[in-house]
């Protein structure tokens, strides 16, 4: 389905021995997975800038003996039901959760739904981890 | 479980004008939840930097219809199993998955899955969103 | 010219005791300023996003041995006079050079010129630091 | 000085099509300009994760009138100064300086610099902007 092609990439021989050497430090298998993952990052970080469609997980802590909290973040997450994909939550102790909430949709929109989820009293810790919908990486 | 202190902080007052706009703004309903949540991210800014026990949600995005992919995604995660808390699967569209991977470990532990995770032929997309285990925000 | 103001926060105590243990760790004299300080970055990150007049430091790694690249840097700098502050240079090495321009102005117009000046051929690394005006923190 | 050789990427199509519609609007000359850059940028985040010697600027907002601020900040300089490679001073309005750091060496020697200058009564913002010496990227 998609179609390869191939360029060419003249550069300094010293700057390409030290590419080489942090692909093997990483593992990575070859230089056009390496330079690909490289222009997959910087479109990703452009999608968010200019506002596109993105895919985002926003990270939770909380404690859940607050009370009323559990069903306070979801009906914070049903009043959002058209960007969240999926939520995961993880019992990390007697108190703590971390809830992952797994969204697609503009910027904006994710960081409006994570202010109201980090602004729910007993949540320790909301943060967005910016992915892509890969439909343009 | 937890006990409450209190204490005053002395500041300029333009200072917290604008603090409460951004309160206001956020949907922040305290000045003490709001002082609370900044303290605790820079603790999980420092957590980081530091190198101890954190939690961490790994997002990739994939294309599934490479040859094997989800063989051996599913095989690195097995050999990192006392890290790996769980995993998330969405299906984006025909061709891309979306994956969260929610560990627990020491940062670099953490950075050496993700690593290889993100070596891996197929994958396009691979990054690590900072957490905390709860346990000392 | 300011005046100060005071409020209270209540707290977790261990919590608090922890952003002791930093504040000590990282110097810092007193409850006030440390709180002030964790404020104050959150309204820079705003500043930013939000698109309002902010100060930022444009920092360049080039090699000055390439064919008019000084000449260049300085046409470029000079079309962006209105926004460009200062400039400062460091020799780093025989080859290498460390430019800083500091610059006044909208996010975009600071991100264009930085755009400008890394798409110059010589120049190896280049990027943007974000500060303030100081009006408004 | 410099020996420039030449290596071949294949991937896909669409792909490249994007990336070359970034580099237009971008600016940037070439894709061998453009893949180096997203190459040494990878290597200035690996410096500092390792640990490496790097180039970086301090910037500092304060307020002058503080008493005694000038002199204080001058002082911490000066216990730093094997470090610290030059600074420059800009009036920003009345009030607030602009106060650009330039040092170099290893990350937790900047980062130790930095603390101390941010938590000096008067300084209303620090932070450190990564760069790199030039001598491995």
């Amino acid at each position: 389905m998609s179609r390869l092609t191939r360029f060419s990439v003249s550069i300094d021989q010293a700057l390409l021995e030290r590419f080489d050497d942090q692909m093997a430090r990483e593992g990575c298998p070859t230089r056009s997975k390496a330079v690909a993952d490289l222009i997959r990052d910087s479109f990703v970080r452009h999608e968010w800038k200019a506002g596109r469609e993105v895919a985002a997980a926003i990270v939770m802590v909380y404690d859940h003996h607050k009370h009323d909290l559990t069903h306070r973040l979801t009906h914070i997450q049903h009043d959002h039901h058209k960007i969240i994909l999926s939520s995961q939550h993880i019992h990390l102790d007697h108190d703590n959760c971390l809830e992952i909430v797994v969204v697609r949709g503009r910027p904006s929109a994710v960081e409006g739904l994570a202010n109201q989820l980090k602004a729910t009293k007993g949540v320790k810790y909301c943060s967005v981890a910016a992915a892509s919908t890969g439909a343009n990486i």
